[in-house]
């Protein structure tokens, strides 16, 4: 193995500089490798100056940094890429292109550091010849076949940490406090940091709510002798009854944005006679040095990518199962996006602690 | 000195418990003296079990703790108190049932720890014959004679760790990041946590801004090779032409909620073409555990009004100036609202660092 | 189930009011059933006011608190109990006492939250007729059969937070950086926030060192321009060749204190020319508010806890298994110790990634 | 103004960077000045490529990052200069030369960031023709004539942290946990930390104490039903009585490190029966991102340097005077140190509410 190359693609999720410093490190120490940095996901390959030498000295010190040195795409689909001819929108498919580009670079490793869409790509690519090796990169922890991915953990630490501040001026001053959380399919974020911070509602896409219900256990609580409530929603969740139209019209993608659901419960319960207040934690749950176990799995990730390519295992993933990595096929990890399982351990440890889902 | 009063009045502030703890350990251990605690505000003295005995044991602990262990008022101003008589809604006032039932009480001194009406009411108290002595609180640093008060520290930090994980974030994915912080009329939060967090943009209620103003900032930095730009904007932030309305109809009292300014001026810059995403930390920035600075600050102010009230000094505000803790009139505090200094040092150091105020 | 007790036994631990709370929430609300508090482990039980109703408002907002409200044991092993008997110290063995009055509590179950010796205790307690249910509490990770236990994810931040910090200070002043951190006997918080944090040297318990070789590290890392260095050591490592005395002679029981082996590798860089600085985090990594997954984590095991007592499977610890909660004998448990497996993927990472174990 | 230099000597404080980004950005965007970075101190001055330019892109992304990008000196007093000669150490006195070097570069000022030494230095060299500006670094605030300077809130902030931590351990566990804190002649980080995080024995170097007294005060406690004690200790804190030796002999400059006073406190109260623990907090205080209240502070400096530096008042410093930034004379700034008074207002709140200075 003499030259392998490594691109980050899709959201920003913390985790991402230690894998790829991982990658380099390792091929660099262990197999006298070198490695190329590929700007802005598969996009680098085609842009001047994309692909460029990444040396041990390139990747000094950015081990607690959020973000990507490499950047990440954000010209979509290289299926259906938006391009401007004679001054005229047209959309065309740019993969062979970029396919070609690869194989131009004549690497014996790609390593691809992305989310659902970016590794679909990679295994697309795969059988059109290039070597791929995946690393799972989801803040949401929806990608099947690993146990939880980089980022997840540090994104739960800011929402617990969020809602616990919440707690005290919820107790002060007898409200209602809604912290809209990341999630647009998935409610791990949401489930886990509302168990976490002591949510008493937790409203996640999986689990379709009623706003009376919502209502009422909060009414409940204060006739109970609680004052307050604090509900963690998901940006995702829906009510079971009626439509919630929180983008711009003619959005073709999701764009989390304030008039979210947040704001539509926060209506409902004032109108319910309930005082009420909302915070949006937005991408602040994106940003920012990872937590430990965050670094520790993003570097175990990038070592073991590297390890993978120098056996030749391509087409495969890096995934953490019972504590160890091991390496699973790619499409069996986007085969099918993972959720919360609504009968599983966790929901019911959360109804058994008395927390709401606005379904009962 | 044998028998002194202390309550919490107004928002939340990271620190009240500090304060309380401070004034029963000093009236215990240097003067001997008997605390009660006044439950929700001045409505502690006119409800059953409201005036309670306050000993070390009951101030063990919550040093660290946020939100404050007598609650707050939330049933508002007691000269025009809502009640229900015969099933229908009258406004009456229950000044004098709340001094006769201080009077009751024969305190030597009523610690009083509150923002601007819970002082002005203060003062009104000590004309009517109540020895008190105030302790400024105020988040958003908006009372005149203190240097600052405890929360704004606390405040600061939450809002500029919430800017420094969005830096991460905007810089992989070339957006605009709007923060909604707190600050309705004084924008010192924004200010300070806009300069420390690294903002590009800060837009404050003292200075009236032009949202094409804004976008061309954005717009400038992006053709001089920064992709993302960060805005901090105070909720009470307002652009010089043209009305933002943010309140539900009828609202009499200002109530920060989502579709705020942060919305309008994100919905601005993505008609102008800049992909933008909005946090708004809301009441994060109110709660939890306080900062060394303010755990110092506010023991501090509880140390220093029981030797004020032990000297018998009423009417009086403890303050912080230049470092050391004074006190001043009631009065002096009351009499005008501070505000950021639009020519100030504060603001030309901004501009300097190349800081826009969107007014440019 | 009608009757349950509730022990917290050995050091402290990030998490245990997050596994009382959730086993009195469960308990409550799912079972109907009564739980009863036991003060200071095992000792309780044969203490006046040792064993007291446990209810929902007991355990009100302990979630975020470190700590535990039932206290732990610090008397010893029962089964060598050091008392004073007319003035002279004996040891007698009280086992019997304590197990006659758990019987007398008529208890259908009993949850015992604890390390290796509070689990094998109760493992004893079940031979003579205990309904027990065990919890593992490890912040040090050495109990085998499940993953991970809480206050473990605690630990690793804090630890790697301070070696963050210490990385600033290094790189501008050219120093070598050591930071002794717990694991008498396991190095996993060693290893896993030294590889978090970067740190280039990291000694632990399962791989002895020689101190030459430490020496020789860092000057190699001068003599490729890296003027700092940091060094992770657990104070439970030990070099290859010699003795380190780190203890008060007599000392029966180990004292991680000063003069440890931090120290003793300080000393060393030091006689080689290194100038060095040495940090002890000592207690403040078993202290303050729990990580979002160790709450997440101990409530899990809570409510599972409660859920196995009800179904009469006695003599057995919950664990985490592959993300998900299960339940193993305990006897699987405390057979024998987990430790770092030396050749295991885990250090073949940190050493891909150039940190040395000091053996190379 | 055409033309400055920055240079950061002395140790390191949380915020450097933040003062050299204001000071590139101000003198850039507001006078169109060239900024020179200098290496290493004022040793960068007669080192080969030690004077470099710094522009706006090299002080991109600086502002949250401790440590200082411009390195510091650890070669010591130019007045008496440590080199080898003909394989013989010699003392040197090298001020001449860096002096003339200085004055080569023909700058409109030299800003100096740094601590007693570094400015005492400044002052003279403006003697000797140069047109020096001040900027106080002091993490133990021991500089007069500023309320305060960057770092110190930072290391408050991280000191107050730890000490929370241990209270829920010692809580749990009946022990006196010690924790020893930077201050070698001043004790404002320990008197701050101590107050803030709730420290019942604080020892500082202002204020001898008695080791039997420290004991005394701790049994006391434990006789009124507190289990446990948290004393925070000075690592310059000494016994009226007696000499504690914590350097290696023949040091001439102190060392901290282990065996140091924390540890001798630790002894005698274990001799007298008390369980105790000890944590050394070390480089940690010095290290890290600053606080929002340092970044700030330091910005303002830095703006505010340049500014007197454009209006040619030279030997001066900036400071920090009831919130606001003003300038004075280093002569003042460097007299005399600042030291605890220890008959002020903060002493006499701390034994107020029950602290114990171990002198009583």
């Amino acid at each position: 193995m003499k030259r392998i190359g490594v691109l980050t693609g899709g959201g920003d999720a913390p985790g991402l500089n230690a894998v790829i410093r991982a990658v380099v490190k390792t091929a660099t120490n262990d197999y006298g490798c070198h490695v190329l940095g590929i700007k802005n996901g598969y996009d680098g390959f085609t842009m001047p100056g994309g692909v460029f030498p990444l040396t041990a000295a390139d990747v000094r010190g950015i081990l607690p940094r959020g973000g990507t040195i490499l950047g990440t795409a954000n010209r979509g689909n290289p299926y259906a890429r938006k391009v401007i001819v004679n001054g005229k929108e047209e959309v065309i498919d740019v993969s062979s292109d970029i396919v070609q580009a690869i194989k131009d670079q004549k690497l014996d490793a790609l390593i691809v550091i992305g989310g659902d869409g970016t590794l679909r790509f990679a295994h697309d690519m795969f059988l059109r010849g290039i070597p791929v090796v995946g690393v799972p990169k989801t803040i949401d922890n929806d990608i099947h076949g690993t146990e939880v991915s980089f980022g997840f953990d540090t994104a739960l630490n800011i929402a617990t940490e969020a809602i616990d501040r919440l707690h005290t001026t919820a107790e002060s001053h007898q409200r209602a406090m809604i912290i809209e959380l990341m999630g647009r399919d998935a409610g791990f974020i949401t489930l886990h940091s509302g168990v976490a911070g002591g949510a008493d509602v937790i409203l996640i896409p999986e689990i379709p709510f009623k706003l009376e219900t919502v209502a009422r256990k909060v009414l409940e609580r204060r006739a109970h002798g609680s004052s307050f409530s604090i509900l963690a929603v998901s940006e995702g969740a829906r009510p079971i009854d009626g439509e919630v139209t929180y983008n711009r019209p003619g959005d073709q993608v999701f764009v989390p944005r304030l008039g979210g659901i947040g704001q539509k419960v926060g209506e409902y319960l004032e109108s319910a006679g309930i005082e009420t207040r909302v915070t949006v934690l937005g991408h602040v749950q994106r940003g920012g040095t990872p937590s430990a176990f965050d670094r520790w799995l993003a570097t175990r990730y990038g070592s073991s990518a590297v390890r993978v390519a120098a056996q030749k295992h391509f087409d495969r993933m890096v995934a953490l199962m019972n504590g160890m990595i091991t390496d699973i096929p790619l499409l069996d990890a986007i085969a099918i996006p993972k959720r919360v399982d609504v009968n599983g351990d966790a929901v019911m440890t959360a109804r058994g602690i008395g927390i709401s889902f606005g379904n009962e």
